[in-house]
């Protein structure tokens, strides 16, 4: 009854926080790190959570991984998307099972594969992505983390406008959010939301000035900063260095123009 | 094909950002503020994101509630557990529709109301609460955000023992959650997560020992402090003041004890 | 010979870090508090920070006013450079004891104190203010800080020119700093100190780009956050609230044309 | 009647505002970067502020260092108190010119230079350090920023007493601050500052109990963050990555015992 490992799922092999590995598990193979190698083979049929030995005898564990984990090992280490701001986008955006959302641009996938964790298994996300070069990894990537399924990746420029009609929420993550705000506005169910993630400042203006002469309404733009802490008994602290940045949530809710 | 307000339904009178009211449409009730009343008969049959004069003439919208809205005004203002906060440990926990989530204390139900709403429809979430008085407000406050079904409230007393297996995750947000940790994880699944919310630093240190002690790998404390912008062409700052605390999140992975 | 409180002497009197009163110790007054009288003149000839009750019996502590408190005491609500900020720019500006200083604007005084206390006693600070119903203000708080003596204040406008030359610093703490940059080229030792304080990114963005065109190097931005913490035994976490913003330094170094 | 480079002179290398050298104009040397050698030699007899190119073509500036130079470039990687902290530690102590100061340890110098050079000329500051093998690193940085004329160091263990009296500010940067906080009582003036700064949680616990046992008022703790910001136009936003702890900031004034 107990969940086990099984041939070609992908684990999460655990040696510290800062030391994690997605791997698919393959018989045969062995999975190399600077702490010497893994026999994938000998996980399967195992218990989720074992401790494994690798060949120079550090300890590893062989964890199921979750939808945080998907999104942290779909990214490029040009543009991330952090945790933290997908779960206050999903949050603020008002999604969850079996929502209909648009999302823009698709990138590697990463934010995609929240939305779609979220809306699953009667919901959709609708994803467009101009870059054709993104599109294999981005599909790549919603394989892996199951979801699939949940997702139609579109091809298509957003600022040309959008297809669907009665979403429930429009999610960017592009160079140009404003010029999608009118598209958003005809896309969307009344009242429904609208969130955009850019980092800079000039992004973030150019959209809310877009917002406010579109109908919409309660637009607030807020940036959101996680801190580590060292939980040490006598040595509690917080981390040395932080992510400073990444970006500015920008939120607002569709109303009837006047 | 449009969906109209219904007498009964709950919306959220949007006057500013931080100006917004929960209410129940009644056909003969008149909602008063301080800009004036709204007859709230007339929003019967109107479209959501409607715009209404009050008495006085004042804007409102009359927006369809989201589930930060429920969260939010579910809560009493002694003990808050802000969005941002459930909206991380929504994604750290791993929880999603489908999971099966032991959640203590209830409270107000503003978390619990948040966790059955990733979960629902399949999921379950069982939330413990010593405090009988809580009782009632919960189930209001999760019958108005439309989750009561997906939950099952246990008066109980949780850091005397969980009685669900198997389960997803384990979250906190209660006085003592290291007098639970052991119990959570003879609750989880294997690498499944545990999640806990503590206002001070001495809870939280409190809890990553007996973490430490009891099986779990991947212990990771933050805090989460979120940021206003002012957005005005020509005068765009930050805002002046900021919450800068609520609690620290920790958050673990429970393994194969050795 | 240990100091004693004399008669027109200003004292601090402190009830809680939040409560706090700079008053003039006058023999035959009393400084009436929502907790009750004090009679200043029993203050005279005592030794500061001496405890002294009020008409209703709340502890007061009479202490010798600090810099920082003459900062905090000399402004008005609505413009406040903080003392973590004028402690940032006189530490950034590079001045003390002997630099000659150019300020604009004077406002009520608060950074000009602080300069003023900094270069005491052979240096000086020549400060520029535009709207005369600032300048009786700002002679009073000097006079009261005891700084006046190292203070030029000058019923002018930067923006039109500045009359001091080989100056070891120009601060600014007003609304159009980007004006002033090629005046504080001129009046600038070489190698020496710009400092400008701007609570708008618009502003902030303008200063930036005249400092790059006018010869100076080592140009930097950045904000300063402070966030008390609550330090009880069992019960330690930051506070509540904090202040989310006051303004952006932009700091830079004179450097010869090319 | 501008003041020009002398041989033996400080003078701070500038190429990015994270490529900074502090070095010492020998006529005979040459200063070699990862972006070629620079002839010292040809600085002498130079105007501060001067640009000049290495041997590769890279352009440097020969700026003037000024006491936050000193501070950087005094400190080991290992402890580092950082010039924001540095500031708010002498805004907060209230010192300046001819204040007398206590000060532990001793370290590199790095903040005892800060504090001397604002005391200076007529004040003084007596450093108390344990590890006799930081004596002659702290002389040398001291010497260097021109400050060694108003420092006595000591190398004595301060939480065995201090020998000075009526001293104007303590000031603590050192393992075990709670255990001076007495002695610092003892050899503060009546309601004169004492100012800790602390790594870690624990420490600032300890202190602040000692403090509230020893007669202390106005007792607050603090940490400060500065976060750098990227100006461009079209492309401003804060900086990636931020220093996110060094260590709090107690402060507390002495009163007389009841």
């Amino acid at each position: 009854m107990v969940e086990k490992i099984k041939e070609n799922d992908y684990v999460l092999l655990y040696l510290s926080p800062k030391r994690t590995y997605l791997v698919k598990v393959e018989r045969e193979k062995e999975f190399h790190t600077h702490k010497g190698f893994i026999k994938l083979g000998e996980l399967v049929d195992k218990e989720y959570g074992i401790r494994i030995s690798s060949s120079t005898g550090a300890e590893f564990v062989a964890l199921k991984p979750k939808i945080r984990d998907y999104i942290f090992k779909s990214q490029r280490r040009t543009q991330i998307t952090y945790p933290k701001d997908i779960a206050l986008i999903v949050m603020f955006s008002g999604i969850g099972p079996g929502s209909h959302v648009v999302e823009a641009g698709t990138g590697t996938g990463a934010l995609t594969a929240a939305l779609a964790f979220y809306v699953k298994p009667s919901g959709h996300v609708y994803t467009y992505e101009i870059r054709e070069e993104f599109i294999e990894t981005a599909k790549k990537n919603l394989t892996r983390a199951n979801v699939i399924n949940y997702v139609e990746i579109k091809n298509k420029d957003i600022t040309k406008g959008i297809d669907e009609k009665e979403v429930d929420a429009v999610i960017l993550d592009m160079a140009t959010p404003w010029l999608v705000v009118s598209h958003a506005y005809q896309a969307l169910k009344p009242s429904s939301i609208f969130v955009s993630f850019s980092p800079t400042i000039d992004q973030t203006i150019k959209t809310v000035e877009a917002l406010e002469q579109n109908g919409f309404v309660d637009i607030q733009t807020f940036e959101c900063l996680t801190r580590g802490m060292q939980i040490k008994p006598g040595k509690t602290r917080p981390q040395t260095l932080m992510t400073a940045h990444t970006g500015y949530i920008t939120y607002a809710r569709k109303t009837k123009k006047q």
